[in-house]
C-alpha cells in the first residue's frame, strides 16, 4: 500500500474522514455484519475483511461470465499469493458496507486486486489494500505462464 | 514486506526452497493444520494464518507478563491498523509449523510484529509477513500516545 | 430433531433425494458457498452453516423492523443456548442455496428457530435442524423472563 | 442430547454450578480462548466450539495412532452428519478449558462422539454434546459399511 501513503493509520482511526476515489469502474459488492463476524471489541475482527473480499472477487468474475467452480472443475486455481491491507476505521454490528473491487494491474503471471471498503452512503473509508494472485494448474501445480483465455479475456474487461 | 525483495512468489511456489532466517530472538508458536483451516484446494484457506498470528502475538505476550485478557480489562485494545503477508507455499491439512514472531520495530504508537511461518524442523518458509497494531484507550477510542508502562517495558525485552 | 425421524442420515447421503416441507411461512435467507466455506473435501465445513443460520435469524428479525444491533444497545443479548443439526447431503463450491427458518415454539423465555437449507429451485434438503436462544439482560447477565415486548410481538408474527 | 435432562439451560446460566461427569475414559484436549473466537458480547461465538471440537476429534486419533490427513489420502473420510450441542455457561476471552471426548457408542456405519467443555481445574461445565460421524468412501461418494479396519481397531480401544 505504499502507493497510498496520505492514509496515515492515526488519521484513519482519530482524525478527519477519509473518502475513497471511487470512479464507475469498482465492481461493489454490499456487505452487512453480523454477529459471528465481531469480536470482543464490538467491531469486525481484521481477519473477516478478507472473506468478504474473496467473495467480491468471485461475484466480480461471476459477472464477467466466469464461474469460479468451474474453473477449479477446469483445473485451474488462483490462489492468493499476498494480501496488504489498512485497517482505517471498525466496522461494527449491524453496518452495511461496500466491497469496492478492481483489477488494477495485470500481467502474464500475477492478479491484483484493489479493494476500498466503505459506507454504503458516503464513501467513508474502513478498509483499503491490495490482493494479489495467480493462476495454478491443479494437476501440475504449477503457476500457469498465461492464464486461461476466457479469464484472460473476461479480466481485461475490469 | 518491500525489505524481502529476494522472495519473488514465483519462486516461493515452484522454485527451490527458501529457508527462513530464524535468530533466537522469535518467539515460537506451534500449530497443526486440522480439517476446518483447510478449502477445497486442501490447503490452509489464506486467511486462516491470521488466527494463527494473532495467537502466536497473545502467547508471546503472556510469556512476558502480559495477560491481554487483562489488558483489555484496564480499558486498552491493540487493534491491528496494517496486514503485510507474502504466501510462499501452502500448508496442507496435517501439516506441523512453527508461527514465528517478533517486535520488530516499536515507537511511540505503532507495534510492528514480524512473522515467519516455517516447517517444524527445516526451515522451510511457507508465509513471512508483518503485522502492526495500535493502542487503543477503550473509553475514549482514541489512539494512545503513550502504551501502558507495563507493556511498553514487556514489548522492550523483545 | 427428533421429530423428523424419517430422514436418516445414510439416506441423506446415498439414497433417494429427500424434499423439504416448505410452507409459506418460512422466512428465506439466499446463500452462496465461496472458497473460504469449504474444506479439504471440496463441501462446506459442517460449522459454516451456523454462520448463515445466525445471519438468517438476523434478517428475519430487521424484516419483523427487530434491528439486533438496537437489541444490543438497549441492554439485551440472544445467545444461542442449544443446537440440533442434521446434514443430509453436503453443499459444494458455487452452489446457491436458501436458509429457510421459521419460530416454531415461543415460550416465556426460550425461542425456537427451526431450520431447513435448501435447494434454490428444487427443495433438496441439505441440512436441517433447530437453534434455540434465550434473551438476556446484558447489565444483569441474567435470562429475562420476558422477551421485550417489541421483540415478542415481533416474533409472535412469525 | 435427550440423555441429559438435568441439565436445563436456564440453571446452565443462571443456576448453581454444573459438573462435568469425568471419568479416566475422556481424551482431554486443553484450548485458550483467543480474541478472534469472541464476539461482540466478549464470549466465544457458539460455532466456534465446532472447531475445537474437531480438533480433539483429530488429536485423539492420533493419539491411538490414526493420522487423519493419512486416512483422506487412503480413500476415506468421516464427515460429520449430525451435531447436537447445549450451551450451558459462556467461556470468555483467555480462558482456558479442557474439550473432553469419547466414543460413547460404534455402530458398523456411525460414530458417535460425546462432548463436554470444562474449567481446566474444577469441572464447571461449558458445552456439552454429541457429534456423529460416518465414514466415506471418498471415490464412490458412498457410506462405507464397514470402516477401514485399522481405524474400527483403534476405537474400539476407545
Amino acid at each position: 500500500m505504499t502507493e497510498k501513503p496520505q492514509l496515515s493509520p492515526s488519521q484513519g482511526i482519530e482524525g478527519e474522514k477519509q473518502y475513497a476515489e471511487v470512479t464507475e469502474k469498482w465492481f461493489e459488492y454490499p456487505i452487512v455484519v453480523h454477529p459471528h463476524h465481531t469480536d470482543y471489541a464490538g467491531v469486525v475482527w481484521h481477519g473477516v475483511y478478507l472473506t468478504w473480499m474473496e467473495e467480491a472477487r468471485i461475484e466480480c468474475l461471476r459477472q464477467l461470465g466466469i464461474d469460479y467452480a468451474q474453473l477449479v472443475a477446469l483445473g485451474y486455481e488462483l490462489p492468493v499469493i499476498e494480501v496488504n491491507l489498512r485497517y482505517h476505521r471498525p466496522l461494527r454490528m449491524g453496518d452495511r458496507a461496500l466491497v469496492k473491487t478492481k483489477v488494477q494491474d495485470l500481467d502474464r503471471v500475477k492478479i491484483h486486486w484493489d479493494y476500498q471498503i466503505t459506507d454504503w452512503e458516503s464513501n467513508i473509508l474502513y478498509v483499503s489494500g491490495r490482493v494479489t494472485l495467480v493462476g495454478i494448474d491443479r494437476e501440475k501445480g504449477k503457476i500457469v505462464r498465461k492464464l486461461p483465455t476466457v479469464l484472460q479475456e473476461a479480466l481485461v474487461k475490469l
